[in-house]
Protein backbone atom coordinates (compact mmCIF):
# COMPACT_ATOMS: atom_id res chain seq x y z
CA UNK A 1 0.00 0.00 0.00
CA UNK A 2 1.32 3.50 -0.97
CA UNK A 3 1.14 6.86 0.55
CA UNK A 4 -1.99 7.63 -1.65
CA UNK A 5 -3.35 4.50 -0.85
CA UNK A 6 -3.35 5.88 2.91
CA UNK A 7 -5.18 9.36 1.39
CA UNK A 8 -7.70 7.03 0.52
CA UNK A 9 -8.25 5.72 3.75
CA UNK A 10 -8.34 9.11 5.63
CA UNK A 11 -10.68 10.17 3.58
CA UNK A 12 -13.06 6.96 3.59
CA UNK A 13 -13.34 7.68 6.84
CA UNK A 14 -15.59 10.94 6.83
CA UNK A 15 -17.72 8.33 4.04
CA UNK A 16 -17.61 5.90 6.29
CA UNK A 17 -18.73 7.46 9.11
CA UNK A 18 -21.36 9.26 6.72
CA UNK A 19 -22.53 6.11 6.28
CA UNK A 20 -22.77 4.53 9.47
CA UNK A 21 -24.77 7.55 10.17
CA UNK A 22 -27.06 7.54 7.66
CA UNK A 23 -27.78 3.73 8.76
CA UNK A 24 -28.64 4.66 12.45
CA UNK A 25 -31.32 7.06 11.42
CA UNK A 26 -33.34 3.69 10.06
CA UNK A 27 -31.98 1.90 14.10
CA UNK A 28 -34.11 1.73 17.25
CA UNK A 29 -33.57 4.67 19.58
CA UNK A 30 -32.21 2.68 21.85
CA UNK A 31 -29.60 1.02 20.30
CA UNK A 32 -27.08 3.50 19.80
CA UNK A 33 -26.13 7.03 21.20
CA UNK A 34 -26.85 8.40 17.69
CA UNK A 35 -29.77 6.92 17.30
CA UNK A 36 -30.92 8.49 20.73
CA UNK A 37 -29.53 11.38 19.37
CA UNK A 38 -31.64 11.77 16.51
CA UNK A 39 -34.81 10.34 18.45
CA UNK A 40 -34.52 13.67 20.60
CA UNK A 41 -34.28 15.60 17.08
CA UNK A 42 -32.96 18.32 15.26
CA UNK A 43 -32.78 20.82 18.70
CA UNK A 44 -30.67 18.19 20.94
CA UNK A 45 -28.31 17.62 17.73
CA UNK A 46 -27.38 21.50 17.50
CA UNK A 47 -27.21 21.31 21.42
CA UNK A 48 -24.50 18.79 20.91
CA UNK A 49 -22.54 20.64 18.54
CA UNK A 50 -22.82 24.05 20.67
CA UNK A 51 -21.49 22.44 23.49
CA UNK A 52 -18.82 20.70 21.65
CA UNK A 53 -17.97 23.82 20.15
CA UNK A 54 -17.34 25.47 23.53
CA UNK A 55 -15.38 22.12 24.73
CA UNK A 56 -13.15 22.52 22.14
CA UNK A 57 -12.61 26.36 22.76
CA UNK A 58 -11.70 25.47 26.52
CA UNK A 59 -9.58 22.56 24.97
CA UNK A 60 -7.34 25.37 23.42
CA UNK A 61 -7.48 27.89 26.05
CA UNK A 62 -6.17 24.78 28.55
CA UNK A 63 -3.30 24.52 25.82
CA UNK A 64 -3.64 20.68 25.85
CA UNK A 65 -2.98 19.28 22.30
CA UNK A 66 -4.72 15.84 22.71
CA UNK A 67 -8.01 17.51 24.56
CA UNK A 68 -8.21 19.70 21.31
CA UNK A 69 -7.47 16.55 19.14
CA UNK A 70 -10.51 15.04 21.01
CA UNK A 71 -13.19 17.99 21.88
CA UNK A 72 -11.88 18.87 17.47
CA UNK A 73 -13.14 15.56 16.38
CA UNK A 74 -15.99 15.44 19.07
CA UNK A 75 -16.73 18.97 17.04
CA UNK A 76 -16.81 17.09 13.52
CA UNK A 77 -18.18 14.39 14.64
CA UNK A 78 -21.87 16.18 16.13
CA UNK A 79 -21.80 18.22 12.71
CA UNK A 80 -21.51 14.85 10.79
CA UNK A 81 -24.65 13.99 12.66
CA UNK A 82 -26.27 17.24 11.91
CA UNK A 83 -25.46 16.81 8.12
CA UNK A 84 -26.56 13.21 8.24
CA UNK A 85 -30.41 14.64 9.57
CA UNK A 86 -30.45 16.68 7.22
CA UNK A 87 -29.74 14.51 4.23
CA UNK A 88 -26.50 16.50 3.46
CA UNK A 89 -23.09 14.02 2.74
CA UNK A 90 -19.54 15.87 3.72
CA UNK A 91 -18.58 15.96 0.14
CA UNK A 92 -20.96 18.68 0.15
CA UNK A 93 -19.12 20.36 2.76
CA UNK A 94 -15.20 19.33 1.44
CA UNK A 95 -16.78 20.98 -1.86
CA UNK A 96 -17.81 24.27 -0.61
CA UNK A 97 -14.31 24.25 0.93
CA UNK A 98 -12.18 23.46 -2.36
CA UNK A 99 -14.59 26.01 -4.35
CA UNK A 100 -13.53 28.41 -1.81
CA UNK A 101 -9.93 28.06 -1.76
CA UNK A 102 -9.88 27.40 -6.12
CA UNK A 103 -9.56 23.97 -5.54
CA UNK A 104 -12.97 23.35 -7.58
CA UNK A 105 -11.36 22.53 -10.69
CA UNK A 106 -9.65 19.81 -9.44
CA UNK A 107 -13.03 18.38 -8.08
CA UNK A 108 -14.81 19.15 -11.20
CA UNK A 109 -12.01 17.54 -13.63
CA UNK A 110 -12.34 14.40 -11.06
CA UNK A 111 -16.21 14.85 -11.35
CA UNK A 112 -16.37 14.72 -15.17
CA UNK A 113 -14.26 11.55 -15.28
CA UNK A 114 -15.96 9.62 -12.89
CA UNK A 115 -17.19 7.59 -15.69
CA UNK A 116 -13.81 7.37 -17.11
CA UNK A 117 -11.37 4.79 -17.23
CA UNK A 118 -8.40 6.47 -18.61
CA UNK A 119 -6.42 6.45 -15.69
CA UNK A 120 -7.95 3.53 -13.56
CA UNK B 1 -9.90 8.89 -13.32
CA UNK B 2 -12.14 6.32 -11.28
CA UNK B 3 -14.55 7.15 -8.43
CA UNK B 4 -11.57 5.93 -6.18
CA UNK B 5 -9.42 8.99 -7.64
CA UNK B 6 -12.78 11.37 -7.04
CA UNK B 7 -12.21 10.06 -2.88
CA UNK B 8 -8.68 10.61 -3.37
CA UNK B 9 -9.12 14.72 -4.59
CA UNK B 10 -11.51 14.97 -1.72
CA UNK B 11 -9.37 13.99 1.07
CA UNK B 12 -7.02 16.11 -0.63
CA UNK B 13 -9.16 19.33 0.48
CA UNK B 14 -8.56 18.77 4.06
CA UNK B 15 -4.74 18.34 3.22
CA UNK B 16 -4.56 20.65 1.15
CA UNK B 17 -6.39 23.13 3.32
CA UNK B 18 -4.11 22.29 5.51
CA UNK B 19 -0.78 23.46 3.86
CA UNK B 20 -2.75 26.38 2.10
CA UNK B 21 -3.21 27.41 6.53
CA UNK B 22 0.25 26.36 7.67
CA UNK B 23 1.93 28.26 4.43
CA UNK B 24 -0.36 31.33 5.48
CA UNK B 25 1.49 31.62 9.21
CA UNK B 26 4.70 33.08 7.62
CA UNK B 27 2.82 35.35 6.07
CA UNK B 28 2.24 39.22 6.06
CA UNK B 29 -0.74 39.33 8.12
CA UNK B 30 -2.00 42.33 6.04
CA UNK B 31 -1.80 39.68 2.78
CA UNK B 32 -4.66 37.67 3.51
CA UNK B 33 -8.04 36.60 6.01
CA UNK B 34 -6.09 34.24 7.49
CA UNK B 35 -3.09 35.14 7.61
CA UNK B 36 -4.83 38.63 9.76
CA UNK B 37 -7.03 36.23 11.92
CA UNK B 38 -3.28 34.66 12.95
CA UNK B 39 -1.99 37.74 13.80
CA UNK B 40 -4.98 38.38 16.21
CA UNK B 41 -4.35 35.53 18.25
CA UNK B 42 -5.90 31.99 19.77
CA UNK B 43 -8.90 34.69 21.30
CA UNK B 44 -9.57 35.66 17.73
CA UNK B 45 -9.79 32.34 16.43
CA UNK B 46 -11.71 30.45 18.66
CA UNK B 47 -14.47 33.70 18.19
CA UNK B 48 -14.74 32.75 15.12
CA UNK B 49 -15.26 28.93 15.95
CA UNK B 50 -18.29 30.18 18.13
CA UNK B 51 -19.18 32.48 15.75
CA UNK B 52 -19.66 29.87 12.90
CA UNK B 53 -20.75 27.47 15.47
CA UNK B 54 -24.02 29.43 15.96
CA UNK B 55 -24.77 30.62 12.26
CA UNK B 56 -24.52 26.69 11.87
CA UNK B 57 -26.95 26.38 14.38
CA UNK B 58 -29.09 29.44 12.71
CA UNK B 59 -28.66 27.74 9.34
CA UNK B 60 -30.40 24.57 10.55
CA UNK B 61 -33.51 26.42 12.45
CA UNK B 62 -33.97 28.22 9.31
CA UNK B 63 -33.95 24.33 7.59
CA UNK B 64 -32.11 26.14 4.17
CA UNK B 65 -30.17 23.01 2.91
CA UNK B 66 -27.76 25.56 1.38
CA UNK B 67 -26.92 27.45 4.41
CA UNK B 68 -26.44 24.72 6.68
CA UNK B 69 -23.50 23.67 4.04
CA UNK B 70 -22.31 27.23 4.00
CA UNK B 71 -22.56 27.67 7.38
CA UNK B 72 -20.70 24.11 8.26
CA UNK B 73 -17.97 24.76 5.36
CA UNK B 74 -17.30 28.15 7.85
CA UNK B 75 -17.41 26.45 10.89
CA UNK B 76 -14.97 23.40 9.13
CA UNK B 77 -12.46 26.12 7.97
CA UNK B 78 -12.10 27.84 11.36
CA UNK B 79 -11.35 24.36 13.22
CA UNK B 80 -8.79 24.18 10.35
CA UNK B 81 -7.38 27.19 11.14
CA UNK B 82 -7.29 26.97 14.61
CA UNK B 83 -5.69 23.05 14.20
CA UNK B 84 -3.26 24.68 12.07
CA UNK B 85 -2.68 27.77 14.63
CA UNK B 86 -2.11 24.98 17.43
CA UNK B 87 0.22 22.54 14.90
CA UNK B 88 -2.53 19.97 14.30
CA UNK B 89 -2.53 18.07 11.27
CA UNK B 90 -6.17 17.46 10.46
CA UNK B 91 -5.15 13.69 9.79
CA UNK B 92 -5.03 13.48 13.47
CA UNK B 93 -8.79 14.13 13.88
CA UNK B 94 -9.80 11.74 11.28
CA UNK B 95 -7.66 9.32 13.28
CA UNK B 96 -9.62 9.87 16.20
CA UNK B 97 -12.74 9.66 14.37
CA UNK B 98 -11.74 6.15 13.14
CA UNK B 99 -10.50 4.85 16.36
CA UNK B 100 -13.90 5.35 17.71
CA UNK B 101 -15.74 4.21 14.73
CA UNK B 102 -13.70 0.97 15.33
CA UNK B 103 -11.91 1.55 11.60
CA UNK B 104 -8.79 2.20 13.16
CA UNK B 105 -7.76 -1.49 12.29
CA UNK B 106 -7.52 -0.48 9.06
CA UNK B 107 -5.63 3.27 9.86
CA UNK B 108 -3.55 0.95 11.15
CA UNK B 109 -3.37 -0.83 8.55
CA UNK B 110 -3.09 1.78 5.78
CA UNK B 111 0.15 3.40 8.20
CA UNK B 112 1.78 0.33 8.35
CA UNK B 113 1.62 -0.56 5.01
CA UNK B 114 3.29 2.90 3.91
CA UNK B 115 6.39 1.77 2.75
CA UNK B 116 4.71 -1.49 1.70
CA UNK B 117 4.09 -3.47 -1.33
CA UNK B 118 1.27 -5.52 -1.93
CA UNK B 119 -1.40 -3.63 -3.51
CA UNK B 120 0.93 -0.59 -5.00
CA UNK C 1 -30.17 58.31 50.77
CA UNK C 2 -30.44 54.99 52.33
CA UNK C 3 -28.92 51.82 51.54
CA UNK C 4 -32.18 50.83 49.88
CA UNK C 5 -32.05 53.90 47.75
CA UNK C 6 -28.97 52.36 45.99
CA UNK C 7 -30.90 48.49 45.94
CA UNK C 8 -33.19 50.91 44.02
CA UNK C 9 -30.67 52.42 41.42
CA UNK C 10 -29.14 48.94 40.84
CA UNK C 11 -32.39 47.56 39.76
CA UNK C 12 -33.24 50.89 37.77
CA UNK C 13 -30.09 50.00 35.46
CA UNK C 14 -31.88 47.26 33.76
CA UNK C 15 -35.01 48.93 33.27
CA UNK C 16 -33.38 51.63 32.10
CA UNK C 17 -31.25 49.91 29.80
CA UNK C 18 -34.65 48.33 28.63
CA UNK C 19 -36.27 51.62 28.02
CA UNK C 20 -32.76 53.30 26.17
CA UNK C 21 -33.23 49.87 24.42
CA UNK C 22 -36.54 50.36 23.42
CA UNK C 23 -36.25 54.00 22.29
CA UNK C 24 -33.07 53.17 19.82
CA UNK C 25 -35.71 50.34 17.91
CA UNK C 26 -37.23 53.56 16.67
CA UNK C 27 -33.93 55.50 15.68
CA UNK C 28 -31.67 55.77 12.60
CA UNK C 29 -29.72 52.55 11.95
CA UNK C 30 -26.49 54.81 11.64
CA UNK C 31 -27.03 56.23 14.66
CA UNK C 32 -25.63 54.05 17.31
CA UNK C 33 -24.66 50.58 17.75
CA UNK C 34 -27.55 49.39 19.05
CA UNK C 35 -29.57 50.61 16.41
CA UNK C 36 -27.55 49.26 13.90
CA UNK C 37 -27.55 45.99 15.35
CA UNK C 38 -31.28 46.31 15.30
CA UNK C 39 -31.18 47.19 11.08
CA UNK C 40 -29.24 44.04 10.91
CA UNK C 41 -31.63 42.16 11.99
CA UNK C 42 -32.30 38.99 14.74
CA UNK C 43 -29.28 36.98 13.40
CA UNK C 44 -26.80 39.44 13.98
CA UNK C 45 -27.85 39.69 17.50
CA UNK C 46 -27.95 36.10 18.00
CA UNK C 47 -24.39 36.21 16.33
CA UNK C 48 -23.41 38.63 19.20
CA UNK C 49 -24.62 36.66 22.04
CA UNK C 50 -22.85 33.92 21.18
CA UNK C 51 -20.09 35.77 20.60
CA UNK C 52 -20.03 37.15 23.85
CA UNK C 53 -20.82 33.90 25.59
CA UNK C 54 -17.43 32.38 24.13
CA UNK C 55 -15.87 35.98 25.42
CA UNK C 56 -17.46 34.99 28.50
CA UNK C 57 -16.29 31.76 28.82
CA UNK C 58 -12.55 32.72 27.39
CA UNK C 59 -12.51 35.21 30.48
CA UNK C 60 -13.38 32.55 32.68
CA UNK C 61 -10.84 30.12 31.38
CA UNK C 62 -8.28 33.44 31.45
CA UNK C 63 -8.82 33.50 35.38
CA UNK C 64 -8.80 37.38 34.97
CA UNK C 65 -11.50 38.85 37.21
CA UNK C 66 -12.25 42.13 35.36
CA UNK C 67 -12.38 40.24 32.21
CA UNK C 68 -14.89 38.33 33.44
CA UNK C 69 -16.97 41.26 34.66
CA UNK C 70 -16.46 42.97 31.48
CA UNK C 71 -17.30 39.81 29.42
CA UNK C 72 -20.67 38.87 31.06
CA UNK C 73 -21.83 42.68 31.21
CA UNK C 74 -20.65 42.18 27.16
CA UNK C 75 -23.24 39.19 27.30
CA UNK C 76 -25.86 40.37 29.41
CA UNK C 77 -26.42 43.73 27.50
CA UNK C 78 -26.86 41.67 24.02
CA UNK C 79 -29.69 39.41 25.56
CA UNK C 80 -31.11 42.92 26.67
CA UNK C 81 -30.94 43.79 23.25
CA UNK C 82 -32.84 40.03 22.09
CA UNK C 83 -35.37 40.82 24.72
CA UNK C 84 -35.84 44.57 23.24
CA UNK C 85 -35.64 43.38 19.82
CA UNK C 86 -38.67 40.47 21.12
CA UNK C 87 -40.68 42.57 22.92
CA UNK C 88 -39.63 41.12 26.53
CA UNK C 89 -38.86 43.27 29.27
CA UNK C 90 -36.16 42.31 31.69
CA UNK C 91 -38.75 42.20 34.29
CA UNK C 92 -40.00 39.15 32.94
CA UNK C 93 -36.34 37.16 32.92
CA UNK C 94 -36.32 38.19 36.62
CA UNK C 95 -39.58 36.80 37.35
CA UNK C 96 -38.99 33.59 35.91
CA UNK C 97 -35.71 33.62 37.82
CA UNK C 98 -38.01 34.22 40.98
CA UNK C 99 -40.49 31.75 40.42
CA UNK C 100 -38.16 29.13 40.44
CA UNK C 101 -36.47 30.20 43.35
CA UNK C 102 -39.56 30.47 45.72
CA UNK C 103 -39.19 33.67 45.24
CA UNK C 104 -42.63 34.33 43.08
CA UNK C 105 -44.94 34.57 46.42
CA UNK C 106 -42.88 38.16 46.95
CA UNK C 107 -43.28 39.28 43.42
CA UNK C 108 -46.82 38.43 43.52
CA UNK C 109 -47.29 40.57 46.77
CA UNK C 110 -45.93 43.48 45.06
CA UNK C 111 -47.82 43.01 42.21
CA UNK C 112 -50.81 42.96 44.08
CA UNK C 113 -49.89 45.88 45.98
CA UNK C 114 -49.22 47.87 42.64
CA UNK C 115 -52.43 49.92 42.67
CA UNK C 116 -51.97 50.63 46.35
CA UNK C 117 -51.26 53.43 48.25
CA UNK C 118 -51.07 52.47 51.54
CA UNK C 119 -47.16 52.58 52.17
CA UNK C 120 -46.28 55.31 49.56
CA UNK D 1 -46.57 48.99 48.00
CA UNK D 2 -45.88 51.02 44.90
CA UNK D 3 -44.57 50.29 41.71
CA UNK D 4 -41.24 51.49 43.41
CA UNK D 5 -42.45 48.57 45.64
CA UNK D 6 -41.89 46.41 42.82
CA UNK D 7 -38.28 47.69 41.90
CA UNK D 8 -37.01 46.97 45.08
CA UNK D 9 -38.41 43.23 45.10
CA UNK D 10 -36.75 42.45 40.77
CA UNK D 11 -33.57 43.91 42.02
CA UNK D 12 -33.85 41.71 45.29
CA UNK D 13 -34.56 38.58 43.00
CA UNK D 14 -30.57 38.97 41.80
CA UNK D 15 -29.14 39.69 44.98
CA UNK D 16 -30.84 37.02 46.44
CA UNK D 17 -29.94 34.66 44.07
CA UNK D 18 -26.68 35.50 44.72
CA UNK D 19 -27.29 34.75 48.06
CA UNK D 20 -28.63 31.76 47.57
CA UNK D 21 -25.90 30.79 45.18
CA UNK D 22 -22.92 31.59 47.30
CA UNK D 23 -24.86 29.75 50.29
CA UNK D 24 -24.92 26.47 48.10
CA UNK D 25 -20.65 26.63 47.71
CA UNK D 26 -20.95 25.35 51.20
CA UNK D 27 -22.92 22.62 50.74
CA UNK D 28 -23.11 18.66 49.79
CA UNK D 29 -22.69 18.21 45.99
CA UNK D 30 -25.34 15.90 46.01
CA UNK D 31 -27.91 18.09 48.26
CA UNK D 32 -28.47 20.20 44.86
CA UNK D 33 -28.57 20.86 40.90
CA UNK D 34 -26.39 23.86 41.66
CA UNK D 35 -23.91 22.25 44.35
CA UNK D 36 -23.24 19.43 41.94
CA UNK D 37 -22.30 21.91 39.42
CA UNK D 38 -19.65 23.39 41.58
CA UNK D 39 -18.04 20.31 41.99
CA UNK D 40 -17.72 19.55 38.66
CA UNK D 41 -15.91 22.68 38.46
CA UNK D 42 -15.54 25.45 36.36
CA UNK D 43 -15.43 23.74 32.72
CA UNK D 44 -19.16 22.22 33.64
CA UNK D 45 -20.61 25.84 34.51
CA UNK D 46 -18.93 27.22 31.28
CA UNK D 47 -20.72 24.62 29.51
CA UNK D 48 -23.60 24.66 30.81
CA UNK D 49 -23.39 28.77 29.56
CA UNK D 50 -22.27 27.81 26.28
CA UNK D 51 -25.55 25.25 26.10
CA UNK D 52 -28.15 27.63 27.32
CA UNK D 53 -26.76 30.32 25.21
CA UNK D 54 -27.72 27.71 22.16
CA UNK D 55 -31.04 27.37 23.63
CA UNK D 56 -31.50 31.17 23.64
CA UNK D 57 -30.36 31.10 20.35
CA UNK D 58 -32.95 28.51 19.20
CA UNK D 59 -35.71 30.04 21.68
CA UNK D 60 -35.38 32.99 19.19
CA UNK D 61 -35.22 31.49 15.99
CA UNK D 62 -39.02 29.36 17.05
CA UNK D 63 -40.41 32.89 17.44
CA UNK D 64 -41.38 31.28 20.45
CA UNK D 65 -41.87 34.21 23.34
CA UNK D 66 -42.42 32.02 26.60
CA UNK D 67 -39.17 30.02 25.55
CA UNK D 68 -37.00 33.17 24.76
CA UNK D 69 -38.24 33.64 28.57
CA UNK D 70 -37.60 30.55 29.34
CA UNK D 71 -33.79 30.51 27.97
CA UNK D 72 -32.79 33.51 28.60
CA UNK D 73 -33.52 32.91 32.20
CA UNK D 74 -31.73 29.80 31.84
CA UNK D 75 -28.64 31.55 30.56
CA UNK D 76 -28.47 34.31 33.39
CA UNK D 77 -29.08 32.10 35.67
CA UNK D 78 -25.83 30.28 34.89
CA UNK D 79 -23.70 33.21 34.14
CA UNK D 80 -25.20 33.79 38.30
CA UNK D 81 -23.45 30.57 38.83
CA UNK D 82 -20.29 31.56 37.49
CA UNK D 83 -20.22 35.20 38.76
CA UNK D 84 -20.86 33.02 42.33
CA UNK D 85 -18.16 30.53 41.64
CA UNK D 86 -15.91 33.43 40.87
CA UNK D 87 -16.53 35.32 43.92
CA UNK D 88 -18.11 38.08 41.67
CA UNK D 89 -21.59 40.13 42.89
CA UNK D 90 -23.99 40.71 40.14
CA UNK D 91 -23.69 44.23 41.04
CA UNK D 92 -20.46 44.57 39.51
CA UNK D 93 -22.08 43.58 36.38
CA UNK D 94 -24.56 45.77 36.44
CA UNK D 95 -22.50 48.88 37.68
CA UNK D 96 -20.40 47.86 34.49
CA UNK D 97 -23.32 48.42 32.42
CA UNK D 98 -24.17 51.52 34.12
CA UNK D 99 -21.06 52.73 33.18
CA UNK D 100 -21.20 52.31 29.81
CA UNK D 101 -24.38 53.86 29.53
CA UNK D 102 -23.71 56.96 31.63
CA UNK D 103 -25.47 55.88 34.28
CA UNK D 104 -22.41 56.10 36.86
CA UNK D 105 -23.27 59.69 38.13
CA UNK D 106 -26.27 58.06 39.27
CA UNK D 107 -24.50 55.12 41.15
CA UNK D 108 -21.87 56.77 42.13
CA UNK D 109 -24.58 59.49 43.60
CA UNK D 110 -25.99 56.94 45.59
CA UNK D 111 -23.06 55.21 46.82
CA UNK D 112 -21.90 58.68 47.96
CA UNK D 113 -25.42 58.92 49.74
CA UNK D 114 -25.40 56.13 51.09
CA UNK D 115 -24.80 57.41 54.93
CA UNK D 116 -27.25 60.09 53.38
CA UNK D 117 -30.77 61.65 55.37
CA UNK D 118 -32.81 63.29 53.16
CA UNK D 119 -35.00 60.38 52.16
CA UNK D 120 -34.32 58.08 55.12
Amino acid sequence: MTARGVVVIMSDILSRLAETLEARKAADPQSSYVAKLYAKGLDAILKKVAEEAAETIMAAKDGVREKVVYETADLWFHTLVLLAQQGIHPDEILNELARREGLSGLVEKAGRGKPGKEDA
